[in-house]
């Protein structure tokens, strides 16, 4: 085992698009965990897009991370010593956000699960088996109020959360359009379920396309990205179209600005459309339903997954920018460590 | 009686802020009733600013008026013949949308009440009774789902849905916020039980007037406006805010044109505020009920309502544009017949 602990810092908010510079690395020891708590090391460690929203000094849901601070976000990793009965050494979990950007943490047992392999494989429990799916599932079948027979139009589709989005609405009995960045990601998306799909920077007209593949409306739209994909579909709403706000990340690179653009008060109402903000923590009393029901899709062959791994804590804030950017295609991990 | 019916009828689509000369006035004969239906004449004309989105070539919820059609609006009349065993002559009842600006129409009973003056006077049943108390009752407790302890904004707060909602709200036990243009209406809303309010004409931040009299931010927002109103209250909200786009009357002047400006997505998200589109006709197997709710209120003292009423069917296209620019206090009507 190393001696040190490397570690991914904050050096400064971005202005617009981050960039590797936001962040610096520096080594420390390894923390002793007190009583009652567990060292853990991280054998992935996640990058997602509500991290964005972490680093910049605009008003978030919760505190974000300042200058010098560690860097937030979840890992999947190994206990290697337990102060408390409820965990033992070599078990294998999955922790919430305060992982951190690191190789080594100190965590207490309220954020942590153990992950169990007869379920599914490890990175899993950072995809469907984590927040992405229970964002997916709540902010489709909830917030949203998905039935069967909706048109159901995903951006960011090919997404993590947008790829486990865009099967449970399959599985939910919709016909479901992906609104993804490349042919490739559109064949992906075909794979998985998804009915239709439009590529959004390939369109000339992207309200015209949406149409195109949704002659009847869009009645529920799982937004993950806001911008220009967001302007489309508010001219494409069938009538009671039901909208969950779940991420802006087509926002990345201004967060810092006003997102100045058309606003669409006029077709909401004329629409009785319904625009909801999404965050999946106002959900937790039901995350065991959610994962249990998810845990029964994927053992039936119903929910496929796909992975873009980066290697080494080194590029985590690479692999960080690979996904705001649309790089990568299914759910963004960084490898940091052994299974 | 007169022998010909004086009819306002539509000239042409508005550019921006619709003008007088977008009407013009014609004569016909006065129409007979055919079986089944009944000849009324008009007491009052209803203005509203719906009728706006009436008279346009953008998309809107029901069919519009076109250039050389008669302008659309309901009516306090009079039943001059009747050939339906429904109602008789003599009797007073108010209209829907189809009775038109004009002195005479031939209506069916299904879009006709009959009037009860014991319950409240003739004006009342264009207002409280009529659409404008159905909207701000359906508009708060139901699309916006307001709960006693909730801080309720309301746009055009002195005006003819606004007055209503206001003192809905104040009933619902709110603490109830007018937003509105001038001292004068400020006073009005005092009157009727607003707790505090904002001149949005004189304030220089509008933004940082409501967070001085939302000091924990707004849970509910019932837009009858959009524009500024709209941009200042969404920099406002309590998490789990819930708007009701109810009207955007402040686009009066925009309607054929993009509306531009900052988008609030991320406030949205943040807050996990829900948008609700908002149309009156969704609610309508419960209007008997809010009926007798609203008779109920305005008969034990909690319910006041303010007219502004424009004499001669000849002012029926300036009471309208007295509307749109807000220099209307209370509701607006137009007195085009003996009582």
């Amino acid at each position: 085992m190393n001696s040190t602990n490397r570690q991914w810092k904050l050096v400064s908010y971005p202005t617009g698009m981050p960039t590797e510079s936001n962040w610096a690395m520096s080594e420390s020891p390894i923390p002793e965990p007190s009583s009652g708590s567990m060292l853990v090391r991280a054998i992935y460690l996640d990058v997602a897009p509500y991290m964005r929203g972490r680093i910049s000094s605009q008003k978030n849901y919760t505190a974000g991370v300042n200058p010098g601070e560690l860097m937030v976000g979840g890992a999947i990793g190994q206990v290697v010593s337990s102060n408390t009965p409820a965990y033992q050494s070599g078990q294998i979990v999955v922790t919430g956000h305060t992982f951190g950007w690191q190789e080594f943490a100190v965590v207490e047992p309220s954020d942590v699960r153990l992950v169990d392999l007869d379920i599914a494989p490890l990175p899993c429990w950072l995809d469907f088996l984590g927040m992405n799916g229970l964002t997916a599932y709540f902010g489709l079948l909830q917030a949203a109020e998905m039935q069967a027979g909706d048109t159901v139009v995903i951006s960011a589709a090919a997404g993590s959360v947008g790829q486990i989005a865009g099967q449970i609405a399959k599985i939910s009995g919709g016909r479901v359009i992906a609104i993804t960045s490349s042919k490739k990601k559109l064949g992906w998306c075909r794979q998985l379920g998804y009915d239709d799909g439009v590529n959004y920077r390939t369109e000339t007209d992207l309200a015209a396309a949406i149409a195109r593949v949704c002659p009847n409306g869009v009645d529920v739209y799982f937004d993950n990205t806001a911008g220009i994909i967001h302007d489309a579909v508010m001219q494409n709403l069938a009538a009671h179209a039901r909208i969950t706000i779940c991420g802006t990340v087509s926002l990345a690179d201004k967060f810092d600005q006003p997102d100045i653009g058309e606003r669409f008060l006029r077709n909401i109402l004329v629409s009785r459309a319904r625009i909801q903000g999404f965050l999946v923590g106002d959900y937790q009393h039901h995350y065991q339903k959610a994962w249990a029901r998810l845990a029964n899709w994927y053992q039936q062959g119903q929910l496929k997954c796909e992975y873009d791994i980066v290697e080494g804590l080194e590029n985590t804030p690479k692999a960080f920018l690979r996904l705001l950017t649309s790089k990568n295609l299914g759910k963004q991990l960084v490898k940091v460590g052994q299974d």
